[in-house]
């Protein structure tokens, strides 16, 4: 295959990316002056060698090795961050979308995805033993669920607050009595009535103040 | 001018319809059997003449006249209704949303409209006096303003929020006594966290539970 | 049923019209000065009244009746337009966009409406039996099929296509022998090629010049 | 900076590629396997070695070096294509469409790019200079100028048909005597009478057959 056709193949494993992006990213990297395609290899590269996901909470962080390596990322080992505090999400831009807005201060947990339908090999790609593991060696007060509103985002939640009571319900002996949380519901700014479906509403309207 | 373009004229200025609709509505018209204009032109004489709005909340209803005539919609006469509660809508297709969810027992005021900007010939298209007349002779222990959370819903619910302080605000001799409220903002269902702006995030952590 | 009711479920019924902006029209009419209410009773009595269809190409138009009363629309009763030319369209919004390019001076037939499926009854929908009348009364030395390139238009093409040789092919001793045409495929103005698809290009290249 | 920060830089200057999406592009590879990494950086040096663009008509082609080395692509070295056909197009992507529809058989030049105004350094980024070598050393009876119907294309379109005619016109004595051609508009399969703007309309009856 040629290095053209074999581009194109990559490429359209990439999210979002189809066969027609695909081909157009290759005349794109085509016209491209060497020196910046050889910045990419060395950027991807770098990236191959030096990003880690946190021990903890799987966000991936960037480290250089060296006598200071770290195994957990900033938020992780910043002790200004609340302790008592996780919030379960998704996938990192998740993550990212709540930082941005500056007012969570506790620690987080990527649970790698969602399901579609329970199947255990499904379930199995999602991080549910090393959240319970994680859970275990913190010391929470409140676990938030806060994974989308989806039928996906539904149904995980629904599966995690479950999987937690079972594991940590009765466990009225360890030393952390958490509640669980999930975010609310309501009208997204710019959202209309008019078009909302009756849940949102309904949220909208119990959750009024 | 032609009836034809009398009519495309006409059905232009309906909501949503520009001038390629308003003529496809016109030849859908002319193609249609005789009887069925004779019935679309019965339906609007009985409209303009059965269609009264409600004298407490404006909301539209029908009144065939004669000694049952009502001056008020099947909301306000319902004695079921929970009289403590209003709630200030924009427009009709609001108020019909959230009766849809079948979980808001108490009474409505459709404003007829929100604000683009504070010019006084806006505000008085809106139904702020006969909503102080409304509060005045009601009896309410809370007032939930249910706008839109658009640029427009939000100038309008502070403009209302703000006179319903100066109008009842220190009047602690009247009979009422009112908290007011606003819908909770959040992520709709069907949303995703990724795609969520900053304020509805925060909402919807704060509104968390 | 209510007046508003019955509006809706009328409404409902104009093309593209779905049950929420029914309600929406009928909300607005709510809202209309009683004698723009009066206007457009008035003109739909007009055009029930006055519009006829033209005895010759089925164009609607507009007769006041009286002594100078017609039958045959403005297009068909204009000396200038060149009458061994027809033009069979679709439906009469195809017939205006033609003349708004200004550009073809012949005569018009409206077919109205296209195949989904050969079926019988859809077939007789079709104004197919008007339409060997027309031509075996005019004097067309051309018929320009000017259906959409879609796959209703283009079932539609053939099947008139096929009419048409089997009508009035071997009949040379007819008074006319006319030549059937089809408007040309390509990349419409503001079109990329990228985009097209292939019997789009192929037509394109076909006619290059 | 970060790798991270590098690669969602580098992911950016992508055709059609946000920050967002490069974004997901970084999270997508960081879960890769780092044989997937290794695979990719592979071909992308094998593209930067072995890719080149074809001295003739501009079109990449891989070359893996070595005595059978070549400076044409597989079109321009093709002894069934037709030599005395060359199509000029804006970009390699179009070049493709045109191949798969099977139907066009002769030469290309790829032009690199079309103007949005005729401003020099525009001009001078396409291959004004290449084209006249390319004719001059060519035996065209027919260049047909292949760019998109949209602003752009059809102002670079008449850049390039004046400059063949001064360039070329008066050159009788030349070994070649060409025309010029363009692709056919009209409507495209799928498209709508309705919904054609005037000049497509145009086209489509002009070039009906």
């Amino acid at each position: 295959m040629s290095s053209i056709d074999k581009l194109i193949d990559i490429f359209k494993k990439f999210p979002t990316v189809g066969p027609r992006t695909a081909r157009r990213f290759v005349y794109y990297l085509i016209k491209l002056p060497k020196n910046q395609i050889d910045e990419l290899s060395r950027a991807l590269e770098e990236l191959k060698n030096n990003v880690k996901l946190c021990q903890l909470c799987f966000n991936p962080f960037e480290d250089s090795g060296g006598p200071s390596s770290a195994d957990l990322c900033e938020i992780c080992s910043d002790l200004r961050r609340n302790k008592n505090l996780l919030c379960i999400v998704e996938k990192e831009a998740d993550l990212l979308s709540i930082e941005n807005t500056k007012k969570y201060n506790g620690l987080y947990f990527i649970l790698g995805g969602t399901l579609a339908m329970m199947r255990k090999e499904d379930i199995d790609n999602l991080r549910i033993e090393p959240l319970k593991e994680r859970i275990k060696t913190g010391n929470f007060s409140e676990i938030i669920i806060a994974l989308n509103p989806t039928p996906e985002g539904k149904a995980t939640s629904m599966l995690i607050e479950r999987m937690l009571k079972e594991s940590f319900g009765a466990a009225q002996d360890l030393k952390q009595s958490f509640k669980i949380t999930h975010l609310a519901k309501g009208i997204p700014v710019g959202g209309e009535l008019e078009y909302a479906d009756e849940e949102t509403l309904e949220s909208a309207f119990e959750g009024r103040k």
